[in-house]
């Protein structure tokens, strides 16, 4: 049992850039080798040597306008009030764009300038032509011998147009890598195979091989290896042979891991186990028969993150000779305070979006499980290894994985979570070419939010206990220097979620101390509530049990219910449906969107806007079930 | 005759945005088709409806970390001062993370915080385990029936690992359109195919289909379609018959363009046969049987421009439903003044770089036929109808073609042109990862580059006629307020380049006044040189037949030689030794690089410098001849 809780003590903790550096010059990387292919097929391949022009362009002196051919010495003189006749043959032809012109001819004379002589053959000029005028010389565009390409040059549309007009039809570039995806785990199953009580569907290959294509290479996955160490050995021999790279996805655990840091401990040399980042600390950076082998981690984050700081950089080499480039990076301001340690440099999944003139940066989830952040990311904060932690507020660096016209165009939404806002999220895009982006902290955090610009509406459907009413009171409350308004959004009905057939016959709050319950977080609107009917009802939270268990949407709730975790949790209608649970009616609420009055005008708030009033919109929610629509989209300024 | 110089003026100069939306409102685009391809093979492609996941990840309710299972109410109560022993089986089952934990088990404890009990069965705890503690909870990333991609969505690497671990296998996807590419023109020939007296390489229908492709599309090139009415008709109608566009390869004159416009007047409706822009004027945006044929016209840049201002987003449209994003656009200052007309919108290549802070963006060639400009450009800078001019100095909007990182990591060099610039362009990216951006306007030009902050580097050859040294008084004299150095280049042998055998037997310059010459452009090193030693010799420019006649660079005067439109022409031993021509010496010059001291830090200049030294480079200037290397990268300061 001992070694078991051990293993992960051996792990080193070397710093990013010096396990990367201390594995380059271990590894000694070959030249890319090149290939000849046809220019035709070139687009994309990177030139394995500088191209030259075998041919100048255009080809021979010639035409750049439609009009005459004239020597032009023989048009000397000629004026407005000493106009020129020139005879078809003898002092002119007739000539296209393009067409070559030679000796005697010098000059060419636009059709806009000519006149009608007295014969067809006859033309009269009112001005003389200079020698070489509208003429295109031999070579002006490509010198015969002229470099149209430098080597490690990625080929774009244009350099093909390019280099067929300079005589290359074919040219070398450099060959495709091939690159071996090992994914590794007796828990393992292939996506779409029957899910067993302890599968885990294998993605990370897939993502890899992806990552792998984008960066011109050829992946070659491998079946999913089980745990067994001679099998593991096999597809590691099996890989470094018929590849230029392997990269091998180990376990989640450090059981796992360890077939694959024994297997390359025997076949070659492990140089690096254990790097100071976070996500993707256990990566391994392995040489077997002179070709790398990395070794990913098992979660989808923390492999993807081991995957674009090592396999990414080293891929780039055998493929291009040089290393990638600089990842897209912005400067934002953060919108949450962040803590690291010195022990690594973590990389922080972000939503990114321009509020009030300000890129804002908001943290997203920082599990290394969390694959849905990726998915759901703008960009990636990297805390360096020697910072503690960013305050909010401070303006960090951000390296984006979004085009930036994308992130302009887009609607920042902080607040509480709806169904609704997927669906809006997929419409936008197509009707109005703007984006949706939405974090989910509950109505406070999108309050909050808003105060501190970091978001462009908060999604809140909070009660006042006073009045009874909805979102307006806490609007003037929380945001009192500042001209809102309120975006009508949807009626809601709140109740309590249950397994379907209500097994255990929860009727109302009076049942939840019975059972176990699991609840919101704080600042939730169905939090809230859920205080304000327990008081009501004079139930203390404290009789509740799982009280304190807090999940981030209604959505999770269910999925606590649905999995038996959990009896019962507060949640809305539409879920419920959605989920296929029971559910007891408990209030209707208001869930409406708070907006600074100045983002009204923003092209992409009034698509949001449109998008609210949108049937199609109704419809789907009607269909979904547990919505009331009226009035969605109508704006109310708050004074 | 008549009708043939008449037909250009039937252009119409419609803006280029209402041509655009009055072409799209007659148009009316389907809805693009959906298909349905496996997850796995979905890289790149583009969502037709928002996928939801169909299971949780996790599947269940599983363990973050390694470790033990435990019930959190058995270990109640325990401490450093009460340790706790739990029983394999009894009261802890052994987890690695990932695997399931099932009641009465509801929190993991670490295996860091673990010690070892009497019996191999026995584990001891100094700490009680609060519920659900290390636990990750089942749907805790994906929650079943969850929005994972919205409609629309180009799918990345990551999408696909998320889609297959919420258990799509496969999922819809729009149908890549097919686009039929036509190039019609007597004159053109296959690359590769023999070369006629008036022939002209077809390279544009390769470009468009390489364009096509990057949109997405599968591009379908016909063959070449020569100048017969009943010919193009066929090509047309077989074009809208297979595919969902069809671009049809105009030539570059009136005359051919009126096959095209005509076919398309009889087949369909022209909505559209000229816009208000340039290059790429004569643009026909037509429909045939309802689908889009867009007419390309010859020019390889008015090609480019004509294709990006409507057949991108019209493919683009047919691709994904929506329309193609705005280009990457930056802020750049105008180096030189740009003048333009009323009548159109005008789209300038140009050069940008990064020179002491600022963007700079410096104007490359405008003519329609200089496709290797569009290789050279870093971006486009657009002037807008209503615009009559820029002034330099303006700041200007740049659509970038080219990755800012690159640009960043650019030297900016504005002077004298050699084919060592080629060489070293060729060398920086692949040893330091920078780059070289080399602008040509001769020694002077540079200079004045260097003191309005346009440039990092100027190479020059500038002699001065009363010391009779080289460079370093004209950078005194130019920017005498500027602490500036000089890196030393090359030594290279001038003079007199003649055809192969020298048939005219040109002897010295005395015999120049005999035959055709070509100059170089006031500023340039060479002319210079020239009129120096004319002085001395008692010679006049009056005598020199084309004397006024100007190329840009060494490598044109050879090309004009070599096209026999010209006899004679300065210029360097190392362009008549790589040209094939004979070559009368004159004198030696020096070629060195001015640069402005504060820039010798900057990393990329360093490169510049260290590329210099190289023997590679030595080398391949010494195999070329001409050339003296003797201290190449040398850094001399100026005071």
């Amino acid at each position: 049992m001992s070694t078991h809780f051990k293993r992960n003590l051996f792990l080193t903790n070397t710093s990013v850039e010096e396990a990367l550096a201390q594995f380059l010059s271990t590894l000694q990387l070959d030249k890319p080798k090149a290939k000849t292919i046809k220019t035709t097929q070139a687009l994309g391949r990177v030139t394995a040597a500088p191209v030259f022009a075998l041919n100048n362009s255009p080809l021979y002196d010639c035409a750049a306008m439609d009009g005459i051919a004239v020597s032009s010495q023989k048009t000397i003189g000629a004026s407005e009030n000493a106009p020129l006749t020139l005879k078809l043959g003898e002092d002119y032809i007739q000539v296209d764009t393009g067409d070559p012109i030679k000796p005697p001819f010098d000059a060419v004379i636009m059709a806009e300038e000519l006149f009608e002589g007295e014969g067809d053959d006859e033309i009269i000029i009112r001005q003389s032509a200079s020698p070489w005028q509208h003429l295109r010389p031999v070579g002006e565009d490509i010198v015969k011998s002229e470099m149209i390409l430098p080597s490690n040059h990625k080929i774009r549309p244009i350099d093909i147009g390019v280099l067929l007009s300079g005589g290359i039809t074919q040219l070398e570039v450099l060959k495709k890598p091939s690159i071996a995806i090992i994914p590794t785990g007796s828990e393992l199953i292939e996506a779409g195979a029957e899910i067993g009580e302890d599968s885990i569907i294998e993605s990370n290959s897939y993502m890899l091989a992806s990552l792998v294509e984008n960066e011109g290479c050829t992946p070659n996955r491998h079946n999913i290896v089980a745990d067994d160490y001679d099998a593991i050995k096999k597809a590691l021999f099996d890989g470094v042979d018929n590849n230029d790279a392997v990269l091998i996805c180990s376990g989640t655990s450090a059981g796992r891991e360890d077939y694959s840091i024994h297997a390359l401990r025997e076949l070659g040399e492990v140089v690096i186990h254990g790097v100071a980042m976070k996500p993707g600390k256990p990566v391994i950076l392995a040489i077997v028969k002179g070709k790398p082998v990395i070794g990913v981690p098992g979660y989808p984050v923390s492999a993807f993150i081991a995957y674009e700081n090592f396999a990414k950089p080293i891929l780039n080499h055998i493929a291009t000779g040089s290393f990638a480039k600089q990842d897209n990076i912005v400067q934002a301001r953060l919108t949450r305070r962040l803590v690291s340690s010195f022990k690594h440099k973590e990389y922080v999944r972000v939503k990114v979006g321009r509020v009030g003139g300000d890129l804002v940066a908001t943290p997203l989830a920082r599990g290394a499980g969390a694959a849905m952040s990726l998915v759901r990311a703008d960009g990636f904060c990297i805390i360096e290894q020697e910072i503690e932690g960013l305050e909010a507020g401070s303006l960090v660096n951000v390296a984006l994985c979004r085009p930036i016209e994308d992130l302009e165009q887009t609607v920042v939404s902080i607040g509480s979570h709806d169904l609704m806002l997927d669906i809006v999220a997929d419409m936008m895009p197509s009707l109005y070419n703007s984006h949706f982006s939405s974090s989910h902290t509950g109505s406070l955090g999108g309050l909050m939010a808003l105060k501190n610009n970091e978001a462009h509406i908060a999604p809140i459907h909070q009660l006042d206990e006073a009045s009874g009413t909805y979102n307006i009171p806490i609007v003037k409350q929380l945001l009192k220097d500042r001209k809102m308004a309120l975006i009508k959004g949807v009626g809601r009905v709140q109740g309590i979620m249950v397994k379907k057939g209500n097994p255990l016959n929860i009727q109302g709050l009076e049942d939840l101390p019975k059972h176990r319950y699991i609840n919101r977080q704080r600042g939730a609107g169905t939090r809230v509530l859920l205080d304000f009917k327990l008081k009501q009802a004079g139930i203390s939270p404290a009789d509740i049990k799982g009280y304190e268990r807090e999940a981030q949407t209604s959505m999770a709730v269910a999925a606590a219910i649905l999995g038996d975790s959990a009896d019962c949790g507060m949640g809305i209608m539409p879920v419920a449906n959605t989920m296929g649970l029971d559910f007891i009616v408990i209030d209707k609420e208001e869930y409406d969107f708070a907006v600074p009055v100045e983002f009204l005008e923003l092209p992409h708030i009034k698509a949001f806007i449109e998008t609210l009033k949108n049937p199609t919109l109704h419809a789907k929610l009607e269909a979904i079930g547990g919505y009331d629509v009226g009035g969605c989209g109508e704006v109310v300024l708050i004074d």
